[in-house]
């Protein structure tokens, strides 16, 4: 038998959504079944720039209400579930946010940043992306980053990350880590998409992968 | 009967306490029987300067979390008061740390930052120190950031603001408002004391007076 109503019994946790987000967008998620999603507040920004960001994600929350809700725990996701509403978990898919200072990444988790993605593509102070030519892997920084982010409880995010740099951060994270946003490369090689051995890794280690519905392109 | 004990029984609240802070200076703060105090984190910094001095409070706190704890809400004092530790409120001197964005008063207030002067003797965005020549009062943006420290819950400190200003701010805030640590013109004239009238006012408006142990110099 059909359930046409999966979505009203399930828990749907969106990986990855970035847009310019207004209330069409919050209703498409509502519509959509979705109970919270990881939703991106830095992409290249420095540390005002992203701080500044979540300071227009409050607005929202605020004008929004009705729609969505700030999940910073596993319960304020079953709350939001409760409620109707979209949990928004904080997230960013580049670690510029964190400049180079440790200190940061505590501020960030007061202010609701619950995911973080190690680089975007290129190398940064933490490590190489997906699109370097050679992965350099994590940084000396980028490990005090990864033990900080354990520390404060903060999920890195290796989808756009290298393969190297992944490995080690797999490897370095005291909790387990995630693929947010992937496909296996088995279906397509891709710089993005991943090979059955880093996916078995990662699960190896307790990890999750987030497989979006359409292929990155 | 002379009471020895008296800070043992009292709750003991330092209005404003600035220093090159380490474990010498929490240990004093301590041995004299300090309750909680207003400590300041930001004088003429910017945005992001003020978080990361923010950051190094966050390992203080840990570092020396014998002594001191972080305090943003009454409960947090008598619980100190409770623990034998000192409350530490963290509060600006200035409000440069808001730059031109209201929504980062929400941020430093999540932070637990809780009572910021609105000028630092001198002309700011939001209105005129006790230096100026000329106090221009509580500008447009000022207005603006009174009302956004009233909707967060962060107390508005009037010690080193200009007379035109601070009264503006005294009728225009909605919350009860301070001068932290200042004395009165009746016992020495000097730009950072205030007038019978002023004093008046403040308490008129259930604002408070706090008075420090040695007068300005």
């Amino acid at each position: 038998m059909k359930n046409e109503n999966l979505h009203d019994d399930l828990i749907v946790f969106d990986g990855l959504i970035i847009s310019n987000w207004d209330e069409s967008v919050f209703q498409a998620m509502r519509a959509g079944g979705l109970t919270a999603a990881n939703c991106t507040c830095c992409v290249w920004e420095n540390f005002r720039d992203t701080m500044l960001a979540i300071g227009h994600w409050n607005r929202m929350f605020a004008d929004h209400s009705d729609l969505i809700t700030k999940a910073v725990s596993v319960e304020d996701i079953r709350l939001a579930k409760r409620d109707g509403k979209t949990g928004i978990v904080l997230g960013f898919q580049n670690t510029s946010a964190f400049e180079d200072r440790v200190e940061f990444v505590e501020l960030f988790k007061q202010q609701g940043v619950g995911i973080v993605q190690m680089t975007y593509n290129t190398q940064n102070l933490v490590g190489s992306g997906c699109y370097e030519s050679t992965d350099s892997g994590l940084s000396d920084f980028g490990h005090d980053i990864v033990a900080e982010m354990n520390r404060v409880g903060m999920l890195c995010d290796l989808s756009h990350v290298g393969p190297k740099t992944s490995e080690e951060v797999i490897r370095a994270s005291k909790k387990p880590v995630a693929y947010s946003h992937c496909l296996p490369s088995g279906l397509k090689e891709h710089p993005r998409n991943k090979s059955d051995d880093q996916l078995r890794l990662i699960a190896d280690h307790d990890g999750f992968v987030g497989v979006p519905c359409s292929p990155p392109s």
